[in-house]
């Protein structure tokens, strides 16, 4: 057995999200048939983690093993990006040992959501940015946004606090919110997320940037665990999975 | 009768171009029925100039007659965005003199070429790149450009010389190319463009930059008004329309 650690990017526009789902356009049964038709194997793409319907990813890690031992690197780069649609894209392709796990070895990883703060969306845009007409009180955002950094139990800001997961705690180690002109970029940094949890947090700091609450109110939802409406989904189009650190080798 | 300015941003992935053809989807036929359905009124959205299949604009330039006095300037901004598909989208409108014409009073256009110039296209760039593999010398594309800018006879740059003109002579006033990491943008300003005479010109540009012939052939193509195999059209999905220039009213 031979395992391999791909790096690769996609537009989640056209995917109901990595994850196979029967009769569903997914990222992972796209990427699964494209290494069958240039390997003949049929293999599993363990991804570092689910993205959902509409999220991107910039950075992905994927792992795979193959039964082949021959040099699959230049058939899972040049090989699979001549078969895969134009977004999805193999970036890099290495071979790693038999106990790198895309998922469990992570370090961290991080989400970046891009939100277009004003009237009309450029074109070229329209897939990438979730658009907010109202202007959006930035520090109000940074303020909650520092509030919500640390370890702690998230189960308030997950759609679904017992999907998958033990414990809902989680050391969210940077969450940072800045304004670049019409864009507000705000960066989510941990060692895991829970489900929609990226999105759980934006959909609570655009509420918080609205006026809608006070951003010290990020505290009180944080002790109660207890999902309500004052934290809102964020659409997912403006969501990219933007990068995943593992420990140097 | 009044009339209006309007900027216009496209994505021309999905279009047969600007102008209109029967039975192929063209930007100013969806831009023309989007103003019907705000306004009821039959109008001719006029460009700056005609885009090309697959060409996109950062911004156009329109102008528009209608036979209403009332102010349209919300109706056109507002209205025609929540009407208008996301791959088009209007920044701003305002009202003209009756002697604004969006083609003929422009002072100069500026196009600008984008090349992605390595193995693999970030799929969220792949409508709006043109993909050239191998390593291209910059150095050389800029020394060519040189030669092409002033004011030529720009025949054999264009695909068809005699459409819709009576001189093929440009004031092509400059035309650089500069790398930015993996990408390679080409900026061609000039008082007007003949028929597909930036992909001509960028064409041209990328078989020196791969090394197929010398920049300095840039002068003696210029001065046989003759279009031959020299001058493949580049693809044109790496193309916008970036900016028109009015003089100052």
């Amino acid at each position: 057995m031979t395992r391999y650690q791909l790096v690769i990017g996609y537009d989640g526009s056209a995917y109901a999200g990595w994850q196979i789902q029967p009769g569903q356009p997914t990222v992972q049964a796209t990427f699964q048939e494209a290494i069958h038709r240039v390997t003949s194997e049929t293999v599993i793409a363990h991804g570092s983690g689910r993205t959902d319907q509409g999220v991107h990813a910039r950075k992905q890690v994927v792992h795979i093993e193959f039964t082949r031992e021959d040099n699959l690197v230049p058939v899972l780069v040049k090989g699979l990006n001549a078969v895969l649609p134009p977004d999805i894209r193999v970036y890099h392709a290495r071979r790693v040992k038999d106990d790198f796990d895309a998922r469990r070895s992570a370090l961290r990883k991080e989400y970046r959501y891009f939100i277009w703060n004003a009237a009309v969306v450029p074109p070229f845009l329209r897939l990438y940015r979730t658009q907010i007409r109202d202007p959006l009180d930035v520090a109000a955002m940074a303020k909650a946004a520092a509030l919500l950094a640390g370890k702690h139990d998230f189960a308030a800001f997950t759609s679904n606090p017992h999907r998958f997961v033990e414990t809902t705690v989680r050391t969210l180690s940077s969450l940072t919110v800045r304004r670049r002109g019409d864009e507000i970029v705000i960066s989510a940094i941990a060692d895991g997320f829970l489900y929609k949890m990226v999105r759980s947090l934006v959909g609570f700091l655009i509420r918080v940037g609205k006026g809608a609450v006070p951003p010290e109110e990020a505290g009180e939802i944080l002790v109660s665990k207890e999902r309500t409406a004052r934290v809102p989904t964020a659409q997912p189009q403006g969501l990219f999975l933007w990068q995943v650190t593992y420990p140097r080798h």
